[in-house]
């Protein structure tokens, strides 16, 4: 079983992050929901809501984009998902700002762990029918690319 | 590492349509968040929860489906559900039906996928206790069991 | 693929009875929505909605925890998490009792969960950097500590 876990472990570090910061989330709307002021609790509760609503899609497509092709990039991504997430959060519970972020946010990090997915699956697939193997030039190509997450 | 995509590239694939297709969802709910139509968003953006709090429960039905048993044919039991998702949520977006449809969808798959987990598990069992296996019986009867699925 | 169910058939079993009580609180939810209580409604599709923000969370970090320690222990904190999130669920329904539960149900255990992914990815840590190998005794303490839970 340890092969398994030396697969997946920073992949489950991130998920005990992201779960870490779902108590967090959940902690600030059970505190807006004793307190009277409903504007701000509305606002706290749309925030959870639309970051939980995507949470299970975001647990899929890293796990699938760890697991087929490496997990230190999908990792990666991972962590700034949840840095940018933390960020919508806090932006949504603003009180100056009367416009809210839309409903969508991380579109760039998820498209990237996508790719990942998709890359991995097709070297899957050439390497099963043509015996090619690319998988190494991926994972650096992967990796190299992940830094570009960190742009702005 | 390729033994593990081996067994399970097809259920990746299904995932990453899902994803794309609440990708989709959520672009409809951005959309109609701007729009000035209340009763378009709120409709759009009820259907799109619906199928949220679905998601999840998808996802670990057919994972558990397809790792215990066999991934073929669960695969093409989260197509039909994707499908059937996705005539839900048409179903429910549109202008003319007043009465939109209930809150539940894809039972039917739900439910065959429940009992590939339920027979996976057993024939587990059986084989660990009794030293029968009966997996590949049960595969071929699965493979054409999900067959019945494409039935209206 | 035996040796993987091996791993996991607990963990599978307790995702498939939590998708069953995910489908008794959706016939409520449809239920409720067909007769004209309003109130009613509101309660049970809030409880449904609560029980489905935390359901992510909750397979991610069972799954999480039976994969790296070990799983009998983590399937038995799901067994009881269900058995609390049913609880919950009915309180929540009650006629009688105008304050609701907060927002929040079975920290205690899905922190015990979150306890032991951390001890299990601390414990490959220090395998894989100092050859030390405690995972016999964590375990035998994690599985006394689940008893824990069944305290009131």
């Amino acid at each position: 079983m340890d092969q398994v876990v030396e697969n997946i472990y920073l992949l489950v570090i991130v998920t005990l992050i992201s779960v870490l910061q779902n108590a967090f989330f959940a902690l600030k709307v059970e505190k807006e929901c004793k307190s009277s002021n409903t504007s701000a609790f509305e606002r706290v509760s749309c925030a959870n809501r639309n970051c939980m609503d995507a949470y299970s899609t975001f647990l899929a497509v890293m796990w699938c984009a760890g697991l087929c092709l490496s997990q230190a990039p999908a990792a990666f991504a991972g962590i700034i998902y949840l840095v940018v997430r933390q960020k919508y959060f806090v932006g949504y519970m603003g009180q100056t700002s009367q416009s809210t972020p839309g409903y969508l946010f991380g579109k760039r990090i998820l498209f990237f762990l996508l790719m990942m997915c998709i890359v991995g699956i097709f070297n899957y697939l050439l390497m099963r029918h043509y015996r090619s193997d690319y998988k190494e030039y991926v994972e650096t190509i992967t990796s190299a690319a992940s830094a570009l997450l960190l742009l702005p």
